[in-house]
This record gives structure tokens, C-alpha cells and sequence, in this order.
């Protein structure tokens, strides 16, 4: 008998001491690791979404004149380091901050993991803060990219340092806050995976308050109002930038999974996703050519953006099917849009607001169309939309997110950039509008060899008359 | 007796309990963190290798004149739209699903992870299918860049159009079922780790067939038959697109590995190939250098290409040193035959095949020479090579795989190109080839402001006459 | 009796046999899961700091004249290329092998995972050494494309491959070791956590010899020794390699944790890193403003690196606040010591002594002031800062480390640079240089229609004369 319970005494210690002695020998727990996974996963989203500021930077420096090029790209690195520092510093505490159903109150000048306590809307996550911080910036640097690229070629340098700070401080972080950071959107249960709405409506209605106050560039109209095309001076250099924010989008959208675990889910985000640009691209190029009569770069390329726009918010939620519908759509409805606008007389140089803006707002509401009951259940946020049974519930909230953000951003964008109008001025004068902001706002060209040529042959086509 | 019973009974249950208890505050178990670490790998792999069109994009834009440069770009983004559509709804099922030695059958219109049951030739890895699509898919979208730098500088806006899909629907994915897919190359044993043959060959070939159907381009070669030198309009793009395909290879190869476990042999795989790489560049700039008394940029950075596409076949077979003489060899064969071919009346503005093709023919070659038996073993794939007690065996494999690719891609894409030449024409007028692509294609140049100087000097120089 | 002795001995036969059953059916153990975490978070890192030569490319392009544009990005591959097979043949050995407190003397032609007897000093971490390699030689790639930006538009090419050969071999190995290889600075306990001193200190260092013995570029200076401006052509260029480089250090310093284990420490270090160049962009950017009356794009580009060089020794060790000082600063000294040296008849072309080796002395000392004692217990490298109660003995080490460095490093750049000078110099003729170093050391322009313009206007100039 005795003996019985030795045997069984030494035996359950074995059981009890195995497992740990296995851990001491493994080192590390399961739990650690999944941690470090899924923060490697989200660091590498973050890079991802942090290289479309080269594709940003591109895009907006080939779609200008060779005169404003130098200007125009290095205000990216400017805009940069305003959002890193302004998003630290209050950003990220009024975005992502505990705080009411409009704002976060706590966790200023972010000082690492230790103020987790300070941002329980990001703790459904076991990825770092740190690493979540870094992603978080990176989708606020991009919404600025987008906001400031309706101010090409006029606005004064002292207007994306004064308005940028004010948007990473306080407009995007409102609304980040409504949609993901335990605001009021958020609990209405609106759907927007990686920012449709969030990041890209919100970039693009400030471009539009901005485009509208700063008024077309000089020549940009004829003396009937009929707009004139200005040329961006080097397609290559667009091509380029939209083939780094394709793959920056990979980051965007699947990265918004915040985990590679969960049975490849990111994985399916990357497909919708990736299938929606490709779509854009396709239809946006047709369209252009039955339009124009020719397939036009600068559309296509449009068309890929504004797809990738729209299947931001709905990538989580809708088939591969409704993505090539979700993309095609888009990349028709930019086109379309962006002439319009031109012809109403709004100036936007990138065509910010009709890509990322109604794209934007095409995104947000398809998502109340096509959301299956199947991937609802996965992501657990909003319900199916109208053509998969849910009725007409979720596209009404996507609906009230679109207009409430458009609404906030648009006034409060109106109201920063009239003050700064009629405060400061936020126009170089037509002298300087006509030498370039290379020269006006930095004193040097970005292309001296190029621009002393053209000056040479412009000279000499005055002294003639 | 009873007592004695009992104890080992709950000893029992402890040890069939504890370890459920254990995992299930783990949360997640080791298997599954090993899919979630293998699909990030494989999805970083797919990234950079995405990348590489970026890359292939400045290559072949800084590799025509100004006048063609945005149309060269564009139609970069153009064939990638269509390589993501075209793949995802039948060139994945056509390459890797479940069918016969020559194609597969199964799994058109890719639904996601659900569609595994259709994917058997994937099933060896753990990897989420999402992903495994992903990665696939920029392989093939590479092979089609390839196919489309022969065009340059004169085919239709259309070729691109209805080859591109014609490509990735059927010539590539033939081609990879037959290597990978579960066809008869790879029931033989041959060894092509990431695609020196599927990918680069193929594409290659492709490129030769267009360019032999194309004609050169205007001014090429003189009235006696010698070749002109047409350079490139801008070589720090090309320098920066070799660079990014640089980095994109280390998705190439080493994501080949499908897993980052394994004791780290991705990494041996990008030991090698970036070996291959530099010793590829070396060689092509002093072959250079010997030969023509110069040391030429573009036959350098050919050099890395040639021997990156050599060493994709043969990286995880061989030593580092093997490595070293591929990659020269790669790059002194790229340098010799590109002059050859362009002697030989085959006008091939970047190349294609003697980088991709003849290079991916020496790189399919040098694995039936170099594979030693040890990383044979590792990788489980046919047997040493010549110079490593392995006999020509694994040599006669690997011509075969390249005689039956070469003679099956040329044959299909020399017949469909053909078939568009009769039907509707494959090269732009005369006129429009003067004037350049990007205005008789888009109707706008890529460079407005510079080619409206380069214009303005031509019609000067006109006048004067 | 018999009967509790054969339940109890089945009980452990069970508790022994079911962790192996388990791990079987788990198919990997936690270490192997943590191996490769590790593994492929360094190849992330390494690849990210691969990726840096094409920012160098590009900001070195951008910045010299478009006769020479071709040359200077083109040298950047040769250069890697170098890189790539010095740093396997014999570098990695002298950095990283087992021999004294001065080099390493074993590993030679590194052939792999093998070879880890020979590389005792990166045993402490669990990482591939396949990979582990690839990352240092990802370092030692960019200490060189430092090292050569100070040779810009002047030197031969075959002074890139000759001071280029021995810079990996030998010079920056001997540094590496010193710091990171178990050599007499890392015995010390001096900070260097990415490489402040190690990689920046180190290639700028052999600038400034270089650039010293080469002389300043052909009209640099006037005939009073006033320096004049000599732009760089293209501003886009060089806007976009900063930013690249801004995502590579993503790599470079984050990376240098060596896993996303830890708490995300990794994130940690890229909060820093991130913080500081912002505040260097803008102290750089606002500073010139004061200065000069205009916000030059330039100056706020080398505020990026210069905070970069800074932060990459210290990141590890300081807050986020001291990160912005210790960035913000070194924007102002790159910006002001560039002035100072330009005065001083230094022609470093993409001013590498101020912007690398400086705010590298900057960022070495840094460490000595802001150290905190908890993150130098975290890192469990040397001691705490003046500012933080750690007295004047970690300031003191740094301050040996930074002279150590600059003494060894420019004394061997000066003697083989100069050796090279008197047995068969380093410069282009003069008629070269005015031609440029796209025609004299390649025969063919980068920008070949361009050019033709630039000189068509050139000759008509002096045709007027």
C-alpha cells in the first residue's frame, strides 16, 4: 500500500515538475511568442504604410510643374516629422486616450509600454504599444499626405506646417477616435476595416476646405471658366509612387488585422484587397479610353487609388466578387468625379477629394451592400449589409459616419485655413506662383540644370516678341 | 490495492489534463503559431517579390527614350492590373490546381482558404492559401514584366492587353504546373528552387517571340545592317530599379523556402543568391571594361540581373562558392550574348533574353552541375550534380525542362502574337513611333515640360536645314 | 502490491511518452518557434537596411550634376557588389570571428550556419548566423556607401573598388570588432547600440580623408577661397532617398534588438529612432529659416540623417524627450558644421563628415549624458548617463570610443588613399571632370537627351562669344 502511494507520489511530481522543466528548457512560453509575432506582423505594417509617404511624396511631386517639384516632395519630409512629433506629443492621447465618445483625455507625450493604462481602446490587442503607436502614426501621416495634396503649387510652406500640426493634433484624431478609439461611431457599430472613412475621407474633405479657400492655381481657367490641363511633369515618377502605395496598401488593410494568426485572415484582406486595385485599374483605364479615346495614365493610376480607397473600409467584410465590383466602381467613380469637380472650378491638383474622398465615401457605404453574414461574424463589428439580408441598418450607420466626419473635418479644415486666410495669408503671390514655390518658399529649384534650360528658352521667346 | 488504483488513475488524469490546461492558458498552441510565423514569412516573401515591379518599371522606363518613357511605366501598372484579375480567376487554377501532369482543373475564380480541397500541389506547406495565392501571383506578374520589356518602344497598347491575359491565364500557369504544380518536369525530379526556368525562362521567351514578330525599332540598325546604340534616357532610375529588384529577390529566392524554421535555411538560400548577385555585377562591369575599354553601367547592372535569374534555380543546391562562379558565368553571358542577339538583327531594348532567358537557361543548367549531395538531401529534390559524384542524369533533367519550356512557350506566344499581328496589328505606325508611344497611346507625354524643350530644338535644327 | 507497482509504472511511462507525443503532434517545440520569430525578424531588418543603398543611391545622385548622376548611382551597385563578396570572403571573420581584442582571424569565406564555432561573439543571440551575416554585412555596406559619398564627382572610378575592397576588409571590420566583436571598446563598456560610431563615425571618417586628398571640385571655390554653390540636379531624387532611408532605419536600429520578443523593446528603440529624426527635420528645416531667410529642403534632409546618425548609439538607452534633444541638436549641427567645413575648404559633396561623422560624435557622447539607468539595465550595456546620475564615466568611454575610431579610421583611409594618389591617382583630369564622370569612366551620359540639350545650349553660348 505504501508503496502504491509512493510510486504514485513520485509520479504526479514528475507530471507537475515536466511541464516546467519543458518550459525552462523552451525558454519562452507560447503567449510570448504570439505577442512577438503578432507585434513583428504589425511593425511590419506599419513600415508598410510608413513607405506610402515615398509613394505620396512621388505621386504629388510628378503630378506638379518642375518648378514646384522640390517644393512639393520635400514638404512630405516636412509633413513627416510634423505628424511624428504633433502625434506623440497629443495626436495619439486624443485619438486613442481613454477619454469620452469624442475624445481621449490621457496619455500625452506617449512614453512607451508602461502608458498602456492609458490607451485601453487599444488593449483587445497583445501587440506593443509601442508598435501600435508607430502604426496608428503611420495612418495619421498618410490621412495629412492626402489633405495636403489639394494645396499643390500655391499654398505657402507656413500653411502645411500650421494647418498639419492642427489636423495630426486635433482633426484626425477625432475622428480616429469616433470610429476605433471607443467613440460614438464606433458603438453605433459602423464598419470601416482600415479607414475609408477614417483616414481617407478625412485626408481628402480637408483638401477640398483647403482647395476651395487657397482658389485655382493662375491658369488653371480660361477667361470662359472651361479648365485648362496642367501636365504633371514626370509619369514616371507618379508610376512609381503608385506601385510603392500599392504595396504600402498590403500593409494598410491586412495589417489592420493586427495579428498573422486566426487562420490567415489577414491573408484574405490582402486578396480582397489586392483584387479591388486591379479592378480599379482595369475599369478606370476602359473607361478613360471609351471616354477620351485615349487610355489615360493619369486616370488609371487614379483608378488604383480610389479602388484601394474604397475597399479600405469593406476589405474585412464583402467576397472577392463584390471586390471587383467594390474596386471597378470606384475607379468609374473618380474618373467621372474628378472631371466634374474640375469643371465646378475646384482646383485639386491630385484630384484628392474625388479619389480619396468619394472613393472614400463609396467604400464606407459598400460595405452596408455587400458586408456577408459569414465575415460580420469574423471581424464581430456592424451587421450584413443590404444584398446579403442585413437590410438597410448598416448602410444607414455607414451612411451617418460618412456625413458626420465630412461634416466635422469639412468645417473645422474651413474654419483653420479662413482663419490662417485672412490672419496670415495662405497664398504666395502671383509672382511667385509664377517663378515656382522652389524658388519662393526655398530659394533654390529641385531641378536647376532642367529649370535654367527652360528659362533660357523662355527668355528667348520673349526677347523674339 | 484499490487506493493504489485510484492514485494512479488521478495520476493518469493529471497527465492527459494538465497538458489541455496548459494550452489553454498558452491561448494559442505551437502549431499554430507555426502557420501564423510561416504565413508572414511567405506574405513578406510575396511583398518584396511584388516589389520587384517597381523595380522592373524604372528598369525599362530609364531604359527607353523620353518620348516612350510614361507609356513604359504606365503600362507596368496596366500589366499588373491584369496579371491580379487574370491569375485570381484562372491562371492559379490552371498552375497549381488539382489535374493532370500538364495543367490543373480545379479552383477558378480563388475563393480564399475555403478553396483548399482544390489546391492539393499546395498542401505541402502550412502556409494560409490566401497567401500562398499572394505569392504565386507575383511570380507570375514578374514572368509577364519580362514578357513585356521585348515590347518596348513599339508594340500596341493592346498587345499588352491581350497577351498579358492570354500569359498569365494560360502560358505561365502551363508551365508552372509542370515545375511545381504537380506536372511531369517536376514528377522527373528537376530542380528549379524559384523559377530560373518557370519564371525567367518562360518570360524570356516570350520576350523573344514579341521582338522577333515586333521588328526592331526604327533607326535600330543602319542601312548595313549594323546595330545603333538607342540609349536609355535616364540611368539613375535603372540604377534604382536594379536596386529594388535586388531587395525583391530576397522574397525570390529565399521565400521559396516557405518558411523562416528549418534552421534558418532561407537564409543559406540568401547567402547564395546574394553572393551570385555581386559576383554577377563584378563580372559583367571588368567584362566590360576588358572589352570595350570602358566600364559600362547598364552591362553591370544586366550582370546582377543575369546572374540573380541564374542562381534562382540553383540557390538552394549549391555552395557558396558554386554560387560565385554562376553568377559570374551568368554575368559574362548576359554581357556576350546581349551583343550577339543584337547583331543578329533581335532588337530587345532591355535584354529580356539574354538576362532572363539565356542566363535562366545557364542558372537551370548549373544546378545539374553544382547541386551537392547534402543540400540535395535537405531539399528533397532530384539528385547531386555533375561535379558532386551525381553523373549527368540530374543534368539531362534540367535540359530537358528547359527544351520543353523554351519549345512550348515560344511555340504559343510566336503563334498568338502572330495571330494578333494579321488580325489587328501589333506595332504602332511609323508616325506614331517617331512621335512617341506616350502621345500615340495616351495622348499626353509622360515628360510634357522636357520633351516640349527637346521639340523645341528638333524644329530649330529642322528650320535651319 | 504488484499490480500499484504496474498502474504506477504505466502512469509514467505516460507522463514520459505524452510530451513527446504532444510535441510530435505539435510538429515544433517553442525554441524553434522562437529561432525562427528571431531569425526572420533580423532578415526583415537586414533587408530593411539593404534597402538603404537605395536611398544613398538616390540622395547621392540628387545630389551631384547631371553629368554625373549616371556614374554616382551606378558606382552604388558596383559598390555593393564589393560589399556583398569582401564582407563574405574575409570581412565577417575580421569583424565577427573568434580572435584578440583587435580582430577576428577565423571564418574566413563564410560558408554558413557551420561556421558558428567561428563566430563566438554572436553566439548570444539565437538567430541564424546565415542571417546574422547578412545583417552585419547590410551594415558594413552602408558605412561604405557613406564612406564614398565624399569622393563624389571627382574621384576614379577605380578608387570605388580599390578603397572600396579595403574599407570592407579591413577597415570597418577592424572598427565592428573593436565595438561589437569582443574587441577592447565593447570591453570598456562603450554604448553603441546600431552603430553612431561603428558604421556613421566610421564611413565619414574615411569621407573626410578621402575628400581631403581629393581636393575640391572644379569651381567650388573662387579665386578669393569663397565656396559656391554647386546644386545638386535633382531634389525629387533626393527627397526620395531620404525618405527610403527614414524606412531603412527601421531596420538599422529597431532591428539591432535582434528579436520582437522582449516586451517589444524592438518598438521601443523605434519610438526613439522615429522621434528623433522628426525633430531633426524640423530643428534642421526651422534653423535654416532663421539663418538663412529661407527654408532650405537640404538642410532639413541632412537634419533627418544627422538625427538619424545621432539617435542609432543611443536610442536604446535614452526617453522619448531626450530623443528629441538629442535629435533636434544634431540637425543643428549637421547644419552648422556643413557651413563650417564648407568654409574651411573641405568639398564634401553630400556633406558626409557633418552629417555622419559628427552628429556621430554627437549621438556616441549623447549616450553619456542621457543614458537612464533602467534602459542600461535593460540592455545590460555599460552605465547611466551624466544627466541621470551615472557621473562622468560612460562620457568618458565614449569619448575614448569616438577618438579611438577617428584616429584608426582616418589614419589608414589617409595612408591607402594617399598611396593610391601618388601610385596611380585618384582623380579625373580636369578635361574629364568638365565633361563629367557619366562620359570619362563609362563612355555614355546617364541622361543621354538631357545632356544633349544642356550641351546643345552650352555650345551655342559660346558660339555667341
Amino acid at each position: 500500500m505504501k508503496r502504491s502511494w509512493i510510486v504514485g507520489l513520485i509520479t504526479l511530481f514528475l507530471v507537475l515538475a515536466f511541464p516546467v522543466s519543458a518550459f525552462a528548457a523552451n525558454e519562452v512560453t507560447t503567449p510570448v511568442l504570439q505577442v512577438g509575432l503578432n507585434t513583428l506582423f504589425v511593425f511590419l505594417a506599419a513600415l508598410l504604410v510608413f513607405f506610402m509617404q515615398a509613394g505620396f511624396a512621388l505621386l504629388e511631386a510628378g503630378s506638379v510643374r518642375m518648378k514646384n517639384a522640390g517644393h512639393v516632395a520635400g514638404k512630405t519630409v516636412l509633413t513627416l516629422g510634423i505628424s511624428v512629433i504633433a502625434f506623440w506629443a497629443a495626436g495619439f492621447a486624443l485619438g486613442f486616450g481613454n477619454g469620452n465618445s469624442f475624445w481621449g483625455t490621457t496619455g500625452f507625450l506617449f512614453s512607451g509600454d508602461d502608458a498602456a493604462a492609458s490607451f485601453r481602446s487599444l488593449a483587445f490587442s497583445d501587440v506593443s504599444l509601442n508598435v501600435k503607436f508607430l502604426f496608428q502614426l503611420s495612418f495619421a501621416a498618410v490621412s495629412l499626405a492626402i489633405a495636403c495634396g489639394g494645396m499643390a503649387e500655391r499654398a505657402k510652406l507656413s500653411v502645411y506646417i500650421i494647418f498639419g500640426t492642427i489636423f495630426i493634433v486635433f482633426i484626425y484624431p477625432i475622428v480616429a477616435h469616433w470610429v476605433w478609439g471607443g467613440g460614438w461611431l464606433g458603438s453605433l457599430g459602423m464598419q470601416d476595416y482600415a479607414g475609408s472613412t477614417v483616414v481617407h475621407l478625412t485626408g481628402a474633405t480637408a483638401a477640398l476646405a483647403a482647395t476651395i479657400l487657397l482658389r485655382p492655381r493662375l491658369g488653371k481657367y480660361n477667361k470662359e471658366g472651361k479648365p485648362n490641363v496642367i501636365s504633371g511633369h514626370n509619369q514616371v515618377l507618379t508610376v512609381l509612387g503608385v506601385i510603392i502605395i500599392w504595396i504600402g496598401w498590403f500593409g494598410f488593410n491586412p495589417g489592420s488585422a493586427l495579428t498573422p494568426l486566426g487562420n490567415g485572415f489577414f491573408g484574405y484582406v490582402a486578396l480582397t484587397t489586392n483584387i479591388a486595385a486591379a479592378a480599379g485599374a482595369l475599369a478606370a483605364l476602359f473607361i478613360s479610353w471609351a471616354v477620351a479615346g485615349k487610355s489615360d495614365i493619369q486616370s488609371m493610376l487614379n483608378g488604383v487609388l480610389a479602388a484601394f480607397v474604397a475597399i479600405t473600409g469593406s476589405c474585412a467584410f464583402v467576397t472577392p466578387w463584390a471586390a471587383v465590383i467594390i474596386g471597378a466602381v470606384a475607379g468609374i467613380i473618380a474618373f467621372f468625379t474628378g472631371k466634374w469637380l474640375e469643371r465646378a472650378g475646384i482646383d485639386d491638383p491630385i484630384s484628392a477629394f474625388s479619389v480619396h474622398g468619394l472613393a472614400g465615401v463609396w467604400g464606407a457605404l459598400s460595405t452596408g451592400l455587400f458586408a456577408t453574414p459569414e465575415l460580420v461574424a469574423t471581424t464581430g463589428v456592424g451587421k450584413a449589409g443590404l444584398f446579403y439580408g442585413g437590410g438597410l441598418g448598416q448602410l444607414g450607420i455607414q451612411a451617418i459616419g460618412v456625413l458626420g466626419t465630412f461634416a466635422f473635418v469639412f468645417v473645422v479644415s474651413f474654419l483653420v485655413i479662413g482663419a490662417m486666410k485672412y490672419i496670415i495669408g495662405i497664398r504666395v503671390t502671383e509672382e511667385e506662383e509664377m517663378m515656382g514655390l522652389d524658388i519662393s518658399e526655398h530659394g533654390t529649384y529641385g531641378y536647376p540644370e532642367q529649370m535654367s534650360l527652360i528659362q533660357h528658352q523662355a527668355s528667348k521667346s520673349t526677347q523674339r516678341m
